[in-house]
Protein backbone atom coordinates (compact mmCIF):
# COMPACT_ATOMS: atom_id res chain seq x y z
CA UNK A 1 0.00 0.00 0.00
CA UNK A 2 1.16 3.22 -0.49
CA UNK A 3 2.58 4.81 1.97
CA UNK A 4 2.94 8.58 0.75
CA UNK A 5 0.45 10.78 -2.07
CA UNK A 6 3.70 11.63 -3.94
CA UNK A 7 7.35 11.68 -3.15
CA UNK A 8 9.49 14.10 -4.20
CA UNK A 9 13.32 13.85 -5.02
CA UNK A 10 15.36 16.89 -5.22
CA UNK A 11 18.75 16.74 -7.01
CA UNK A 12 18.12 13.30 -8.21
CA UNK A 13 22.28 11.55 -8.92
CA UNK A 14 23.54 8.24 -7.68
CA UNK A 15 20.94 8.89 -4.20
CA UNK A 16 18.29 10.47 -5.37
CA UNK A 17 17.87 8.34 -8.50
CA UNK A 18 17.96 5.29 -6.24
CA UNK A 19 15.86 6.55 -3.79
CA UNK A 20 13.18 6.98 -7.02
CA UNK A 21 14.24 3.67 -8.37
CA UNK A 22 13.48 1.99 -4.86
CA UNK A 23 10.39 3.58 -3.73
CA UNK A 24 9.24 2.87 -7.30
CA UNK A 25 9.88 -0.97 -6.73
CA UNK A 26 8.38 -0.50 -3.06
CA UNK A 27 5.17 0.96 -4.49
CA UNK A 28 6.18 3.80 -1.52
CA UNK A 29 3.84 6.66 -3.49
CA UNK A 30 1.55 7.05 -5.42
CA UNK A 31 3.41 9.30 -7.74
CA UNK A 32 7.17 10.33 -8.12
CA UNK A 33 8.65 13.63 -9.07
CA UNK A 34 12.02 14.07 -9.39
CA UNK A 35 14.60 16.74 -10.30
CA UNK A 36 17.95 17.03 -11.43
CA UNK A 37 20.21 19.92 -12.17
CA UNK A 38 21.66 18.05 -15.07
CA UNK A 39 20.45 17.25 -18.36
CA UNK A 40 22.15 14.24 -18.31
CA UNK A 41 20.67 13.12 -15.32
CA UNK A 42 17.16 14.02 -16.16
CA UNK A 43 17.61 12.11 -19.37
CA UNK A 44 18.58 9.06 -17.31
CA UNK A 45 15.99 9.58 -15.00
CA UNK A 46 13.11 9.62 -17.69
CA UNK A 47 14.84 6.45 -18.84
CA UNK A 48 13.73 4.68 -15.57
CA UNK A 49 9.95 5.07 -16.48
CA UNK A 50 8.81 5.49 -12.60
CA UNK A 51 8.58 9.11 -11.86
CA UNK A 52 7.65 12.54 -13.21
CA UNK A 53 11.20 14.34 -14.35
CA UNK A 54 11.12 17.77 -13.86
CA UNK A 55 13.35 20.58 -14.74
CA UNK A 56 12.57 23.49 -12.35
CA UNK A 57 12.98 22.04 -8.39
CA UNK A 58 10.24 24.42 -7.73
CA UNK A 59 7.79 22.84 -9.89
CA UNK A 60 9.07 19.30 -9.16
CA UNK A 61 7.74 19.87 -5.20
CA UNK A 62 4.43 20.76 -5.74
CA UNK A 63 1.40 18.31 -4.44
CA UNK A 64 4.46 16.53 -3.16
CA UNK A 65 3.39 15.42 0.84
CA UNK A 66 7.06 14.18 1.57
CA UNK A 67 10.22 15.98 -0.52
CA UNK A 68 13.57 14.19 0.05
CA UNK A 69 16.49 16.68 -0.88
CA UNK A 70 19.62 14.98 -2.21
CA UNK A 71 21.46 17.96 -3.38
CA UNK A 72 25.47 18.25 -2.39
CA UNK A 73 26.31 19.45 1.43
CA UNK A 74 27.08 22.78 0.34
CA UNK A 75 23.74 23.75 -1.75
CA UNK A 76 21.41 22.56 0.72
CA UNK A 77 20.82 25.88 1.97
CA UNK A 78 19.88 27.60 -1.73
CA UNK A 79 17.76 24.20 -2.49
CA UNK A 80 15.80 24.99 0.73
CA UNK A 81 15.17 28.42 0.02
CA UNK A 82 14.47 27.77 -3.84
CA UNK A 83 11.33 25.20 -2.94
CA UNK A 84 9.71 26.92 0.42
CA UNK A 85 7.70 28.73 -1.66
CA UNK A 86 6.02 26.08 -3.74
CA UNK A 87 6.42 23.80 -0.77
CA UNK A 88 2.41 21.90 -0.17
CA UNK A 89 1.60 22.94 3.47
CA UNK A 90 2.02 20.03 6.16
CA UNK A 91 4.75 18.52 3.25
CA UNK A 92 7.45 17.19 5.14
CA UNK A 93 11.00 17.62 4.15
CA UNK A 94 14.06 14.59 5.12
CA UNK A 95 17.61 14.89 3.10
CA UNK A 96 20.50 12.06 2.70
CA UNK A 97 23.39 14.32 3.39
CA UNK A 98 26.35 13.19 4.79
CA UNK A 99 26.38 16.11 7.27
CA UNK A 100 23.86 17.03 9.58
CA UNK A 101 24.33 20.17 11.45
CA UNK A 102 24.90 22.18 8.87
CA UNK A 103 22.14 21.04 7.03
CA UNK A 104 19.81 21.35 10.11
CA UNK A 105 20.71 24.84 10.37
CA UNK A 106 20.13 25.23 6.85
CA UNK A 107 16.50 23.59 7.00
CA UNK A 108 15.43 27.13 9.17
CA UNK A 109 15.11 28.20 5.93
CA UNK A 110 11.74 26.03 5.44
CA UNK A 111 8.19 27.42 5.87
CA UNK A 112 7.00 26.30 9.58
CA UNK A 113 4.45 24.29 8.19
CA UNK A 114 6.88 22.02 6.70
CA UNK A 115 8.69 20.07 9.41
CA UNK A 116 12.36 18.98 8.38
CA UNK A 117 13.82 15.48 9.60
CA UNK A 118 17.59 15.34 8.97
CA UNK A 119 18.73 11.77 6.98
CA UNK A 120 21.55 10.31 6.26
CA UNK A 121 21.74 6.66 4.30
CA UNK A 122 25.06 5.13 4.54
CA UNK A 123 25.35 3.97 1.08
CA UNK A 124 26.80 5.81 -2.20
CA UNK A 125 29.85 5.39 -3.68
CA UNK A 126 32.79 6.83 -5.60
CA UNK A 127 30.63 6.72 -8.78
CA UNK A 128 28.04 10.00 -8.84
CA UNK A 129 24.98 10.29 -11.03
CA UNK A 130 21.86 9.18 -11.45
CA UNK A 131 23.41 6.33 -14.48
CA UNK A 132 25.22 4.35 -11.19
CA UNK A 133 21.18 4.36 -9.04
CA UNK A 134 20.40 1.18 -8.07
CA UNK A 135 17.12 -0.13 -6.51
CA UNK A 136 19.13 -1.94 -3.93
CA UNK A 137 21.41 1.02 -2.66
CA UNK A 138 19.61 1.24 0.43
CA UNK A 139 19.23 -2.56 1.61
CA UNK A 140 20.94 -2.93 4.85
CA UNK A 141 22.59 -0.02 4.98
CA UNK A 142 22.63 1.62 8.28
CA UNK A 143 20.92 5.39 7.71
CA UNK A 144 20.79 8.15 10.40
CA UNK A 145 17.87 9.59 11.23
CA UNK A 146 18.71 12.94 13.06
CA UNK A 147 15.85 14.10 15.43
CA UNK A 148 15.97 17.64 16.79
CA UNK A 149 14.44 16.65 20.02
CA UNK A 150 11.52 18.94 19.10
CA UNK A 151 9.95 17.25 16.09
CA UNK A 152 6.57 16.73 14.80
CA UNK A 153 5.86 13.62 16.00
CA UNK A 154 3.84 13.05 12.87
CA UNK A 155 7.27 14.14 10.26
CA UNK A 156 8.85 12.14 12.01
CA UNK A 157 6.61 9.32 11.76
CA UNK A 158 6.67 9.20 8.27
CA UNK A 159 10.60 10.00 7.78
CA UNK A 160 11.26 6.55 9.41
CA UNK A 161 8.94 4.47 7.52
CA UNK A 162 9.81 6.24 4.70
CA UNK A 163 13.63 5.18 4.77
CA UNK A 164 13.04 2.06 6.32
CA UNK A 165 10.77 1.07 3.71
CA UNK A 166 14.16 1.46 1.29
CA UNK A 167 15.65 -1.16 3.21
CA UNK A 168 17.70 0.84 5.19
CA UNK A 169 18.49 -0.24 9.10
CA UNK A 170 17.52 3.19 10.62
CA UNK A 171 20.08 4.25 13.50
CA UNK A 172 18.80 7.51 15.90
CA UNK A 173 21.26 9.96 16.99
CA UNK A 174 21.53 14.17 17.44
CA UNK A 175 22.20 15.51 14.33
CA UNK A 176 26.01 16.79 16.64
CA UNK A 177 26.61 13.01 17.61
CA UNK A 178 26.05 11.64 13.34
CA UNK A 179 28.55 14.39 12.07
CA UNK A 180 31.24 12.99 15.12
CA UNK A 181 30.13 9.72 14.03
CA UNK A 182 30.61 9.94 10.11
CA UNK A 183 33.53 12.14 10.74
CA UNK A 184 35.55 8.97 12.29
CA UNK A 185 34.42 6.28 9.63
CA UNK A 186 33.50 8.34 6.29
CA UNK A 187 34.85 11.90 6.02
CA UNK A 188 38.54 10.96 8.19
CA UNK A 189 38.64 8.02 5.62
CA UNK A 190 37.90 9.52 2.70
CA UNK A 191 40.74 12.94 3.31
CA UNK A 192 43.24 10.07 4.59
CA UNK A 193 42.72 7.66 1.36
CA UNK A 194 43.21 11.40 -0.74
CA UNK A 195 46.50 12.04 1.13
CA UNK A 196 47.80 8.17 0.50
CA UNK A 197 47.24 8.80 -3.18
CA UNK A 198 48.74 11.74 -3.49
CA UNK A 199 51.62 10.61 -1.30
CA UNK A 200 52.15 7.83 -3.20
CA UNK A 201 52.15 9.73 -6.41
CA UNK A 202 54.90 11.99 -4.88
CA UNK A 203 57.34 8.82 -4.76
CA UNK A 204 60.24 8.81 -7.15
CA UNK A 205 59.34 4.70 -7.06
CA UNK A 206 56.52 4.85 -8.01
CA UNK A 207 54.99 2.54 -10.87
CA UNK A 208 51.49 2.34 -12.18
CA UNK A 209 52.03 -0.63 -13.93
CA UNK A 210 53.04 -2.57 -10.46
CA UNK A 211 50.07 -1.41 -8.50
CA UNK A 212 48.72 -4.51 -6.93
CA UNK A 213 45.19 -4.49 -5.32
CA UNK A 214 46.33 -2.97 -1.81
CA UNK A 215 46.87 -0.21 -3.43
CA UNK A 216 43.92 0.34 -4.88
CA UNK A 217 41.69 -1.19 -2.00
CA UNK A 218 43.51 1.53 -0.09
CA UNK A 219 42.59 4.40 -1.73
CA UNK A 220 39.38 3.47 -4.08
CA UNK A 221 36.92 5.75 -1.67
CA UNK A 222 39.72 8.82 -3.12
CA UNK A 223 37.82 8.41 -6.61
CA UNK A 224 34.93 10.52 -4.89
CA UNK A 225 33.76 13.60 -7.04
CA UNK A 226 35.51 15.99 -5.34
CA UNK A 227 32.30 18.80 -5.51
CA UNK A 228 30.44 16.50 -3.42
CA UNK A 229 33.50 16.01 -0.92
CA UNK A 230 34.36 19.62 -0.32
CA UNK A 231 30.95 20.39 0.84
CA UNK A 232 30.99 17.52 3.23
CA UNK A 233 34.49 17.89 4.75
CA UNK A 234 34.30 21.99 4.81
CA UNK A 235 30.93 21.32 6.55
CA UNK A 236 32.33 18.54 9.05
CA UNK A 237 35.81 20.64 9.60
CA UNK A 238 36.40 20.36 13.02
CA UNK A 239 36.09 16.45 13.29
CA UNK A 240 37.51 16.18 10.02
CA UNK A 241 40.44 17.79 11.07
CA UNK A 242 40.93 16.78 14.18
CA UNK A 243 41.12 13.21 12.79
CA UNK A 244 43.46 14.28 9.75
CA UNK A 245 45.97 15.32 12.69
CA UNK A 246 45.62 12.43 14.29
CA UNK A 247 46.67 10.54 10.81
CA UNK A 248 49.58 13.04 10.87
CA UNK A 249 50.56 11.98 14.18
CA UNK A 250 50.18 8.07 13.78
CA UNK A 251 52.18 8.44 10.00
CA UNK A 252 55.16 10.38 12.64
CA UNK A 253 54.89 7.71 14.89
CA UNK A 254 55.04 5.50 13.06
CA UNK A 255 58.15 6.80 10.80
CA UNK A 256 59.94 7.63 13.47
CA UNK A 257 59.73 3.57 14.68
CA UNK A 258 61.31 2.88 11.43
CA UNK A 259 63.85 5.68 11.45
CA UNK A 260 65.15 4.60 14.36
CA UNK A 261 64.94 0.91 13.59
CA UNK A 262 62.57 0.36 16.48
CA UNK A 263 61.25 -3.11 16.18
CA UNK A 264 59.76 -3.06 19.91
CA UNK A 265 57.62 -0.10 18.69
CA UNK A 266 56.22 -0.34 15.42
CA UNK A 267 55.42 -3.92 16.21
CA UNK A 268 53.34 -2.58 18.90
CA UNK A 269 51.84 -0.16 16.27
CA UNK A 270 51.26 -2.57 13.57
CA UNK A 271 49.46 -5.39 16.21
CA UNK A 272 47.65 -2.52 17.26
CA UNK A 273 46.20 -1.27 13.82
CA UNK A 274 45.69 -5.25 12.54
CA UNK A 275 43.67 -6.02 15.93
CA UNK A 276 41.64 -2.79 15.39
CA UNK A 277 41.12 -4.03 11.61
CA UNK A 278 40.34 -7.60 12.21
CA UNK A 279 37.67 -6.29 14.89
CA UNK A 280 35.65 -4.36 11.63
CA UNK A 281 35.54 -7.79 10.08
CA UNK A 282 34.43 -9.84 12.87
CA UNK A 283 31.85 -6.91 12.82
CA UNK A 284 30.42 -7.64 9.39
CA UNK B 1 58.59 -32.31 -18.62
CA UNK B 2 59.79 -31.29 -14.62
CA UNK B 3 62.18 -28.45 -15.45
CA UNK B 4 64.05 -29.68 -12.03
CA UNK B 5 65.23 -32.32 -10.36
CA UNK B 6 64.18 -31.57 -7.01
CA UNK B 7 62.90 -27.78 -5.41
CA UNK B 8 63.23 -27.18 -1.89
CA UNK B 9 60.87 -24.32 -0.37
CA UNK B 10 62.02 -23.04 3.25
CA UNK B 11 59.52 -21.61 5.40
CA UNK B 12 56.54 -22.40 3.75
CA UNK B 13 53.81 -20.40 4.62
CA UNK B 14 51.13 -18.57 2.36
CA UNK B 15 53.62 -17.61 -0.17
CA UNK B 16 55.81 -21.10 0.09
CA UNK B 17 52.35 -23.36 0.60
CA UNK B 18 51.58 -21.46 -2.79
CA UNK B 19 54.85 -22.32 -4.11
CA UNK B 20 54.58 -26.35 -3.50
CA UNK B 21 51.03 -26.58 -4.39
CA UNK B 22 51.51 -24.89 -8.04
CA UNK B 23 55.14 -26.39 -8.45
CA UNK B 24 53.21 -29.75 -7.87
CA UNK B 25 50.33 -28.77 -10.25
CA UNK B 26 52.29 -28.04 -12.81
CA UNK B 27 54.62 -30.89 -12.91
CA UNK B 28 57.72 -28.36 -12.17
CA UNK B 29 59.75 -30.67 -10.58
CA UNK B 30 60.37 -34.45 -10.14
CA UNK B 31 60.13 -33.90 -6.36
CA UNK B 32 59.22 -31.48 -4.08
CA UNK B 33 60.63 -30.47 -0.79
CA UNK B 34 59.50 -28.39 2.10
CA UNK B 35 60.32 -27.07 5.42
CA UNK B 36 58.27 -24.76 8.29
CA UNK B 37 58.98 -23.83 11.47
CA UNK B 38 55.43 -24.43 12.31
CA UNK B 39 54.24 -27.52 12.95
CA UNK B 40 50.64 -26.56 12.07
CA UNK B 41 51.83 -25.29 8.60
CA UNK B 42 53.71 -28.47 8.49
CA UNK B 43 50.70 -30.54 9.00
CA UNK B 44 48.74 -28.52 6.53
CA UNK B 45 51.81 -29.02 4.23
CA UNK B 46 51.48 -32.56 4.88
CA UNK B 47 48.02 -32.71 4.18
CA UNK B 48 48.94 -30.97 0.64
CA UNK B 49 50.34 -34.65 -0.11
CA UNK B 50 52.61 -33.58 -2.77
CA UNK B 51 55.68 -32.25 -1.39
CA UNK B 52 57.57 -34.21 1.51
CA UNK B 53 57.87 -32.06 4.44
CA UNK B 54 60.64 -31.59 6.70
CA UNK B 55 61.13 -30.79 10.75
CA UNK B 56 64.43 -29.23 9.58
CA UNK B 57 65.70 -27.17 7.20
CA UNK B 58 68.99 -28.10 6.81
CA UNK B 59 67.69 -32.25 6.46
CA UNK B 60 65.14 -30.21 3.45
CA UNK B 61 67.82 -28.63 1.15
CA UNK B 62 69.56 -31.73 0.52
CA UNK B 63 69.78 -32.96 -3.01
CA UNK B 64 67.44 -30.05 -4.28
CA UNK B 65 68.90 -28.24 -7.46
CA UNK B 66 66.63 -25.31 -6.60
CA UNK B 67 66.37 -23.62 -3.15
CA UNK B 68 63.32 -21.16 -2.45
CA UNK B 69 63.53 -18.96 0.98
CA UNK B 70 60.04 -17.91 2.16
CA UNK B 71 61.06 -16.92 5.53
CA UNK B 72 60.31 -13.59 7.42
CA UNK B 73 62.70 -10.95 5.45
CA UNK B 74 64.03 -10.18 9.00
CA UNK B 75 65.22 -13.70 9.20
CA UNK B 76 66.64 -14.38 5.36
CA UNK B 77 70.39 -14.23 6.61
CA UNK B 78 69.70 -16.68 9.61
CA UNK B 79 68.16 -18.96 7.05
CA UNK B 80 70.91 -19.14 4.43
CA UNK B 81 73.29 -19.61 7.18
CA UNK B 82 71.41 -22.43 8.71
CA UNK B 83 70.81 -23.70 4.94
CA UNK B 84 74.31 -23.24 3.54
CA UNK B 85 76.38 -26.03 4.87
CA UNK B 86 73.46 -28.55 3.50
CA UNK B 87 73.40 -26.99 0.11
CA UNK B 88 74.11 -29.60 -3.11
CA UNK B 89 76.96 -28.19 -4.92
CA UNK B 90 75.76 -25.68 -7.74
CA UNK B 91 72.04 -25.75 -6.54
CA UNK B 92 70.77 -22.31 -7.07
CA UNK B 93 69.16 -19.83 -4.66
CA UNK B 94 65.97 -17.66 -5.14
CA UNK B 95 63.96 -16.24 -2.34
CA UNK B 96 60.31 -14.46 -2.30
CA UNK B 97 60.78 -11.14 -0.08
CA UNK B 98 59.51 -7.81 -0.27
CA UNK B 99 62.78 -6.32 0.03
CA UNK B 100 65.52 -6.88 -2.40
CA UNK B 101 69.20 -5.12 -1.15
CA UNK B 102 68.97 -6.11 2.27
CA UNK B 103 68.42 -10.09 0.90
CA UNK B 104 71.00 -9.60 -1.53
CA UNK B 105 73.71 -8.65 1.19
CA UNK B 106 72.61 -11.69 3.37
CA UNK B 107 72.78 -13.91 0.45
CA UNK B 108 76.65 -13.24 1.06
CA UNK B 109 76.65 -16.05 3.38
CA UNK B 110 75.90 -18.37 1.05
CA UNK B 111 78.57 -20.62 -0.59
CA UNK B 112 80.13 -19.29 -3.63
CA UNK B 113 79.04 -22.53 -5.26
CA UNK B 114 75.69 -21.68 -4.60
CA UNK B 115 74.50 -18.59 -6.83
CA UNK B 116 71.79 -16.48 -5.80
CA UNK B 117 69.26 -14.75 -7.80
CA UNK B 118 66.54 -12.81 -5.49
CA UNK B 119 62.92 -12.58 -6.39
CA UNK B 120 59.39 -10.81 -5.43
CA UNK B 121 56.40 -12.02 -6.77
CA UNK B 122 53.67 -9.37 -5.61
CA UNK B 123 51.08 -11.52 -4.52
CA UNK B 124 50.05 -12.64 -1.21
CA UNK B 125 47.38 -10.84 1.35
CA UNK B 126 46.69 -10.37 4.97
CA UNK B 127 46.05 -14.23 5.88
CA UNK B 128 49.22 -15.81 6.36
CA UNK B 129 49.94 -19.24 6.87
CA UNK B 130 50.19 -22.45 4.89
CA UNK B 131 46.54 -23.06 5.22
CA UNK B 132 46.08 -20.04 2.99
CA UNK B 133 47.93 -21.04 0.04
CA UNK B 134 46.96 -21.82 -2.91
CA UNK B 135 48.21 -22.78 -6.45
CA UNK B 136 46.81 -19.74 -8.05
CA UNK B 137 48.29 -17.56 -6.23
CA UNK B 138 50.77 -15.99 -8.31
CA UNK B 139 48.85 -15.91 -11.67
CA UNK B 140 49.03 -12.81 -13.86
CA UNK B 141 50.98 -10.93 -10.81
CA UNK B 142 54.25 -9.35 -10.95
CA UNK B 143 57.30 -10.86 -10.01
CA UNK B 144 60.21 -9.05 -9.80
CA UNK B 145 63.70 -10.40 -10.46
CA UNK B 146 66.78 -8.40 -9.25
CA UNK B 147 69.72 -9.65 -10.99
CA UNK B 148 73.23 -8.09 -9.47
CA UNK B 149 74.46 -7.89 -13.36
CA UNK B 150 77.18 -10.27 -12.42
CA UNK B 151 74.52 -13.29 -12.22
CA UNK B 152 75.46 -17.22 -13.66
CA UNK B 153 73.39 -16.60 -16.47
CA UNK B 154 72.66 -20.38 -15.83
CA UNK B 155 70.99 -19.29 -12.77
CA UNK B 156 69.35 -16.60 -13.60
CA UNK B 157 67.41 -18.49 -16.83
CA UNK B 158 66.45 -21.20 -13.98
CA UNK B 159 65.03 -18.71 -11.75
CA UNK B 160 63.36 -16.88 -14.36
CA UNK B 161 61.78 -20.39 -15.55
CA UNK B 162 60.88 -21.10 -11.97
CA UNK B 163 59.14 -17.85 -11.70
CA UNK B 164 57.66 -18.11 -15.29
CA UNK B 165 56.43 -21.53 -14.59
CA UNK B 166 54.06 -20.51 -11.73
CA UNK B 167 51.96 -18.39 -13.83
CA UNK B 168 53.36 -14.86 -12.77
CA UNK B 169 54.64 -11.77 -15.64
CA UNK B 170 58.67 -10.77 -14.77
CA UNK B 171 59.92 -7.84 -14.29
CA UNK B 172 63.25 -7.27 -14.01
CA UNK B 173 65.36 -4.65 -12.17
CA UNK B 174 68.14 -3.83 -9.61
CA UNK B 175 67.51 -4.46 -5.89
CA UNK B 176 67.90 -1.27 -5.58
CA UNK B 177 65.62 -0.08 -7.69
CA UNK B 178 62.87 -2.44 -6.77
CA UNK B 179 62.76 -1.59 -3.23
CA UNK B 180 61.69 1.69 -4.29
CA UNK B 181 59.34 0.71 -6.40
CA UNK B 182 57.66 -1.26 -3.66
CA UNK B 183 58.04 1.09 -1.25
CA UNK B 184 55.49 3.18 -3.29
CA UNK B 185 53.19 0.83 -4.10
CA UNK B 186 53.23 -1.67 -1.38
CA UNK B 187 54.84 -0.80 2.07
CA UNK B 188 53.95 2.78 2.02
CA UNK B 189 50.29 1.86 1.52
CA UNK B 190 50.29 -0.71 4.28
CA UNK B 191 52.16 1.83 6.75
CA UNK B 192 49.57 4.14 5.65
CA UNK B 193 46.79 1.97 6.11
CA UNK B 194 48.20 1.06 9.89
CA UNK B 195 48.34 5.07 10.80
CA UNK B 196 44.48 5.40 9.22
CA UNK B 197 43.07 2.96 11.14
CA UNK B 198 44.87 3.91 13.89
CA UNK B 199 43.71 7.38 13.85
CA UNK B 200 39.98 6.15 13.10
CA UNK B 201 40.30 4.24 16.96
CA UNK B 202 42.14 7.62 18.15
CA UNK B 203 38.48 9.48 17.15
CA UNK B 204 35.79 9.74 19.91
CA UNK B 205 33.00 9.15 17.23
CA UNK B 206 33.99 5.72 16.30
CA UNK B 207 31.68 3.06 15.99
CA UNK B 208 32.37 0.06 14.69
CA UNK B 209 28.72 -0.78 14.37
CA UNK B 210 28.70 2.15 12.21
CA UNK B 211 31.88 1.31 10.13
CA UNK B 212 31.31 0.58 6.46
CA UNK B 213 32.94 -0.44 3.22
CA UNK B 214 35.02 2.60 2.32
CA UNK B 215 36.65 2.18 5.92
CA UNK B 216 37.13 -1.49 5.16
CA UNK B 217 39.20 -1.28 1.65
CA UNK B 218 40.52 1.79 2.85
CA UNK B 219 42.13 -0.22 6.04
CA UNK B 220 42.39 -3.77 4.57
CA UNK B 221 45.81 -4.49 4.17
CA UNK B 222 46.26 -3.00 7.82
CA UNK B 223 45.29 -6.77 8.85
CA UNK B 224 48.49 -7.85 7.84
CA UNK B 225 50.84 -10.30 10.15
CA UNK B 226 53.29 -7.35 12.40
CA UNK B 227 55.61 -10.49 12.43
CA UNK B 228 56.17 -10.57 8.74
CA UNK B 229 55.99 -6.13 8.59
CA UNK B 230 57.92 -5.09 11.13
CA UNK B 231 60.89 -6.64 9.14
CA UNK B 232 59.57 -5.46 5.62
CA UNK B 233 59.55 -1.64 6.92
CA UNK B 234 62.90 -2.40 8.54
CA UNK B 235 64.40 -3.66 5.73
CA UNK B 236 63.04 -0.61 3.33
CA UNK B 237 63.23 2.21 6.23
CA UNK B 238 64.39 5.05 3.94
CA UNK B 239 61.74 4.48 1.16
CA UNK B 240 58.90 3.69 3.64
CA UNK B 241 59.89 7.03 6.06
CA UNK B 242 60.34 9.33 3.00
CA UNK B 243 56.71 8.03 1.92
CA UNK B 244 55.26 8.26 5.22
CA UNK B 245 56.55 11.79 5.66
CA UNK B 246 54.77 12.36 2.27
CA UNK B 247 51.39 11.18 3.81
CA UNK B 248 51.97 13.56 6.92
CA UNK B 249 52.60 16.25 4.52
CA UNK B 250 49.43 15.56 2.05
CA UNK B 251 47.08 15.07 5.56
CA UNK B 252 48.75 18.58 6.60
CA UNK B 253 47.53 20.19 3.16
CA UNK B 254 44.52 18.62 3.57
CA UNK B 255 43.70 19.60 7.09
CA UNK B 256 45.30 23.23 6.62
CA UNK B 257 42.50 23.51 3.56
CA UNK B 258 39.61 22.42 5.62
CA UNK B 259 40.38 24.23 8.66
CA UNK B 260 40.96 27.72 6.80
CA UNK B 261 37.67 26.79 4.91
CA UNK B 262 39.77 27.45 1.80
CA UNK B 263 37.55 25.48 -0.68
CA UNK B 264 39.72 26.31 -3.81
CA UNK B 265 42.82 24.42 -2.28
CA UNK B 266 41.14 21.61 -1.02
CA UNK B 267 38.73 20.88 -4.34
CA UNK B 268 42.50 21.00 -6.16
CA UNK B 269 43.95 18.48 -3.72
CA UNK B 270 40.67 15.84 -4.11
CA UNK B 271 40.58 16.41 -7.79
CA UNK B 272 44.38 15.17 -7.92
CA UNK B 273 43.81 12.33 -5.91
CA UNK B 274 40.40 11.73 -7.86
CA UNK B 275 42.88 11.78 -11.18
CA UNK B 276 45.67 10.02 -9.52
CA UNK B 277 43.35 7.21 -8.34
CA UNK B 278 41.07 6.64 -11.18
CA UNK B 279 44.71 6.09 -13.47
CA UNK B 280 45.04 2.73 -11.00
CA UNK B 281 41.63 1.14 -12.25
CA UNK B 282 42.67 2.87 -16.05
CA UNK B 283 45.58 0.39 -15.78
CA UNK B 284 44.20 -2.35 -13.91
Amino acid sequence: MAQFKRIAVIGAGLIGGSIVLAAARRGLAGSLACWSRSESSRSTLRSFNVAEVFDSAAECVKGADLVVVTTPVDTAEATFLAIAPFLAPGAVVTDAGSVKVAIQLAARRLPSLNPFIGAHPMAGGEKAGAAHASANLFENRVCFITPSGQDDPRALALVRIFWKELGSTLTETAAAQHDEIVAAISHLPHAAAAALILAVMDQPGFRLEAAGQGLRDATRIAAGEENLWVGILLANARHTAEGLRAVEHRAAQLRQAIEGQDATTLRRLLAEARIARQALDLNS
